[in-house]
């Protein structure tokens, strides 16, 4: 094993007050863990004090499956908190779901099979047949789910079993053109990642680069989000834009803005993978 | 009178067919302008041909006063083109309309008292006294109008007039916090640049970087555009973003905004002055 | 066959004089070609008038054999022109040269398996064997040349003899971790694109992430450009940026920079397949 | 006094070591301090640990003039840290130079005017007269001392002395065209900032356009520094670009250039006034 792999990572909020930082950190090196990094941000605003803390177990004296108890007991009743624990040697699983677009999905798989993103992908889901050849050049098991209006509750609940038995921890919506019921999204509640291609909120909905085009923008943007009960409206994770001129027509913008989605959710899966993004309300926290 | 002086600068668009620019820059050429700077675009959609042509007079051979209608009899009428003629050797008359953010009337004025820009700016107009320290730093003239509800389309009356009597050919809103008439926007056609404080069409109205903030996007803008009679919806001439993070409180959003507002009126501006900009229906052609 | 299949380009360069314009477009209308894209520039320091023109030879009264040569004899003599014809239906055949590195090479394959480019890649060479296994996943042909300062001569000969037999026009750097002869450079004069990791002329040369965070800059780039005789001091064709903190370790630069070389290379590589580089001197022309 | 500016700011670096972060919180919020601000880094190649920490000393029970006493011997000895401490109502006080280009030092003034810093800025200085108008706009003094070979040395002890007699706390050089002596920048080590016109460390020197012009690269940019004795090589603070094409003439660029460098500088500034700079050896720590 690495020795960077055998980390702990603390993603946690609660209200703000003095000495909670101090505390923390204290719990750690107290019990002879090593932090390799921390990253804190209090909003002030609403006096809500958030961190990512990650330190080295090798010689942490609390035994890793006792570790959240421990935390809990000592320090997370005491201050209200709201955390998670995770291990950098468990590995996120990650479903990717596509409808007829390669470029998302050709970027996210070809980062996984060079081996930069400590993830697993299962499976792929698509409502279409057409990616499949590009599955098969990875090696990743296609499931087909074609949806109609009548068929739709039923494949999602065949879906929703799939996910559970292969473990998936959070999906990715690599261009999925067929919105997710509200009971599917509250399985995987800010563990749905979708890539919007327009800078939100402006250009929700059906046909962005049109609409853009039509509005005469001289920007076009991609926004990757948390899928969330209302469309397009879940808690943003990364923008990005490009500039554009009165020259690009709407096939101009499609292709240019396809550099930019794949950039944009990939930057997001990858903060995903790495627990460093923390949905508060319908916002993010981004940790460095 | 500096060579680059004496040019005739031609905006134009037509229905596109063969041959247009042939026929443009022959007519200039065969009477015996040097043509020095020339930018065409076409929209293929709505077959529509613009183009951009600049030209030396010193040996043109017809008089300058009579060079529009010489164009329109022999080429305009043909092709069924609407155009405007400019001479570089006359320049816009500008006046800032501004409230209390002294930002971008700075950075105008600065531009203004450097030499950068071929425009005189004869005066500033406020709903309120708070600018007229700056408007004095840089001797222009400062015009106080307040305005109520009831007094507006009184006071709009008085600025026209002041506007008239003073030549005034384009009005730049540098943080105007006020709505303009109809009226008074019919007035001056594409001849009104506002600066709204965020990437339109998301944001539009008050209050753009609470609402940005409330929605957790992770990019804020700016725009600068022609006002039309529909607030913050006019032709779009630039528009530019800046990055931001949870971090940022609304405070730091006004922060950030203003290098953002001033440097995208001003970019504006100058296409503006130049003659760069070409404003069909609710979009802008902005020529290199 | 495509309606916009059907079409020539022509890419050109002379002495600015008076009138080529209206000339070169008069010659295409005449003979009933329908200009679909022009783009032209003047470097009026240089007086030198550049120009790409694309039309429709659909209607075109003279036989695509004969272009070249009917152009040549009417009007290039006349105007000193130096000139390339392309016909869109020619596709460039592009050979991809690769060391160890994966991110630039998937995002090419990707692009062309996905039908986003016009270009066969009928092969890709490769000095180390490590990347075979990505080449298999697209089923191209991938050839393993390993050098070492004895064998180098005789290897590049062999790979020169295999691009001739599969007549490739253009080769295409992925993070070629080799520097090619000047007798190589030769043979394929601005028809070699390499992707250099950082925004030149700054840290040219070995290792430039580890020297960017040596000097503390606060920004990393990627710079394509067609390779020349002195190392990675070619014709520019793209450069891009992504900002870095001082938090930013080498790893770190190396893996943000991932993103940066493989749009970069990428954008540049699309240029060259629409024929829209112009190399003249050092420097670029790289049309809309 | 605005209750926000009762603060003291710590900035700080020393040998990382487990329990640092801990032992600092702990000894501002034991004595009642409350911190509102709080952002470290820790280099861990050369295992620095550096921070910034801003509290409010309205209930702080260490009185002011104490704590860098108290911090020294409490702490700062047992880390062997290096630190220094600020309060918020001190302001640093600025001296610009400038030579003959007025846009950097008109959005400088144009920010000190409007309050957007909390500085003083008692002084111009320059060695040429061409700007002194500007300064009168805004009632700065401004020193004209012109600068040759023969008097360079006599000239700067003039400067330095009114530098001292003002107790001048940083200088800024807002495109000042004059190289400092070594003496000089020994008198404000890491206290001068200027505005260097590229992207260093391309194109150090003299006439960066021209030089990025000749060239052919598709950015430009700006970057403020720290000045040291080796020209253009100082500790970078603010870096940016923007895109130009090959139609771009070096007085493009220039003009491009100018919104660049006001912006970039700006910046700089900010950050320094804040006390948001670290400098250590030839890099800076940037807090945010």
């Amino acid at each position: 094993m690495n020795i960077n792999d055998n980390t702990a990572v603390l993603l946690m909020h609660c209200p703000d007050q003095p000495g909670i930082l101090a505390t923390v950190t204290e719990f750690i090196n107290q019990h002879k863990g090593n932090i390799i990094y921390l990253d804190q941000y209090v909003n002030r605003e609403e006096k809500i004090f958030f961190m990512r803390v990650e330190w080295q177990l090798d010689f942490f004296q609390i035994p890793k499956e006792k570790i959240a108890e421990y935390f809990q007991t000592l320090i997370g009743i005491r201050y209200n908190m709201t955390f998670k624990l995770y291990f950098a040697d468990t590995k996120p699983r990650m479903a990717i779901f596509v409808s007829k677009m390669p470029h998302c999905l050709y970027d996210l798989l070809a980062r996984y099979a060079a081996g930069e993103w400590r993830v697993d992908i299962p499976l792929i889901i698509s409502n279409h047949p057409d990616m499949e050849n590009v599955a098969k050049r990875f090696d990743i098991p296609y499931y087909y789910f074609p949806i109609t209006r009548e068929n739709k509750e039923e494949q999602e609940a065949r879906e929703l079993e799939l996910l559970a038995k292969n473990d998936i921890t959070f999906c990715v919506l690599a261009r999925y053109m067929q919105v997710l019921s509200d009971n599917f999204i509250n399985h995987y509640p800010n563990h749905i990642i979708n890539i919007h291609h327009s800078f939100l909120p402006a250009f929700a909905g059906a046909k962005p680069y049109h609409a853009a085009h039509e509005r005469g923008v001289k920007l076009i943007g991609a926004t990757s989000h948390y899928v969330t009960a209302e469309l397009d409206a879940g808690p943003i994770i990364v923008q990005d834009v490009t500039r554009i001129t009165h020259k690009d027509t709407v096939s101009d913008l499609i292709k240019k803005g396809r550099d930019l989605e794949k950039i944009v959710l990939s930057q997001a899966v990858e903060k995903h993978i790495d627990r460093k993004v923390l949905a508060y309300r319908n916002r993010t926290i981004v940790f460095q």
